[in-house]
């Protein structure tokens, strides 16, 4: 994301990705809160919550998927235009180790923008103390809908 | 999964996926429900949620791909020895279509049960009346973890 | 795939595949073939070769991955109008057993048709005499490209 | 990858990547080479092949994906012990933009070794001249096998 960016534009592109994040009632829900907005790059955090755990008392693998799932969500909606739409078409995540901390950090970045298509790395950092640990990589790709076509893919 | 069951053996396996989906506090907080558990076959069953939607009001995609991640994973538990757990490794999932519905309907099915590394395709079916509506279709790869060695892949 | 098909424009759809199979020099090169052109499921067929194997002498991962991407990409691709062309946009492959066999067999099958994306279930069947073994299943989503925007994802 | 690496125990597993590598005949069949080998990170480098090419002239993605797959495979092999083997569990893989080169270089990076499970990172790099584009990115993971149990994942 080398462009020349308006800080103009780049204020009021964190500004939609805020309203739009206000909008996932899961992310409220959860209890999750965006942590920084820059163009192509997003971090959501996440207070471990003990009733969002999977089998052994881990944040269950959906829950960090979701979070990295909006992380690069957003990602790439901070580089669309005003009236676009973020839908997510895919991702693939893979779990290093247990999601087994105090509270956790999703971060997704642009590494393709396209006309149609956005491509982003997504992880996820677990932290207890002064400790983190990497527990989730991913990649995934979003699809930019156009204000004329919403929810076509 | 064309191998005879011993249907003692298969009771007991059923058990145990209700046991451990018992302890999977994010599945209690969602409201989702096994709806099936056969071996090699899960299905878990989630009403909709107004507050578990992404900025359109449809189910997050996180949402989906955890019941669909536990549908799979209970999946291929139902195939281990008792005393053995299940870890999700990594999993693929893609969107077809917003998860807009009235209840949601995932399933894990065994493709290939190994030693070490299970792999499960998952789907979600979403119900609005009489209709449903394909979802979600995903990959995912399991890991059975032996007694001794709990949490290492 | 369940809407009827003109056979006309079936038959039609079918040379384009064929034509556009043509121009894949990979296919030559390894000696795969198109078995089977049906309205959204497509099967490419390839003997063993000694040359394409990896280190334990089994077909390369990459090669049984590349007829399922050609599988899944003209299964997508029997579905378009004339004039549009596919491109890959990511795929997704689990190997369940070691490409060991005489001849493969690689199956795409389209599951959603959208405008702009298609995604198909693919995988590859390893025969050796009478036998055969499932050794990849994958998932990937294929791209169509209108004629007026050759490249453009 | 910041453990101390004993350079003795280095030069040992760089030379069992050449060895295996030099067994993939299918790396020789197209004109790959090792490029680069330190612990946990590989590069293989191909140059452009018209016959190793989709429908419009560009390398097929599968032959990138062959030599991305190889990259992250011998990046894990690179950490393993003498005696054991590598084999590919799974990959994912996004193609950012056609396969348009002189040569092409594919990278493999070691994100998380484990007992059983390597995750590796992998790219695919184009090169036209001065100008290089990323045309891959994606994740795999790749099964350590020990002496006594070839072929078991």
């Amino acid at each position: 994301m080398n462009t020349a960016i308006d800080p103009h534009a780049a204020r009021a592109a964190r500004q939609r990705v805020h309203d739009s994040f206000a909008r996932q009632t899961v992310m409220a829900a959860f209890g999750a809160k965006l942590a920084r907005v820059e163009p192509g790059l997003v971090d959501i955090a996440l207070p471990f919550r003990a009733d969002l755990c999977q089998h052994n008392g881990y944040l269950h693998a959906g829950i960090s998927t979701a979070i990295a799932d909006s992380a690069g969500g957003y990602a790439a909606f901070s580089l669309f235009e005003a009236g676009e739409d973020v839908l997510t078409s895919e991702f693939k995540m893979n779990f290093l180790a247990p999601a087994d901390g105090e509270h956790f950090v999703a971060t997704g970045r642009v590494v393709k923008s396209g006309r149609r298509l956005t491509v982003c790395q997504v992880e996820v950092q677990a932290y207890r103390g002064a400790q983190s640990a990497l527990c989730l990589v991913g990649l995934m790709t979003a699809v930019r809908v156009a204000p004329a076509n919403p929810g076509k893919a």
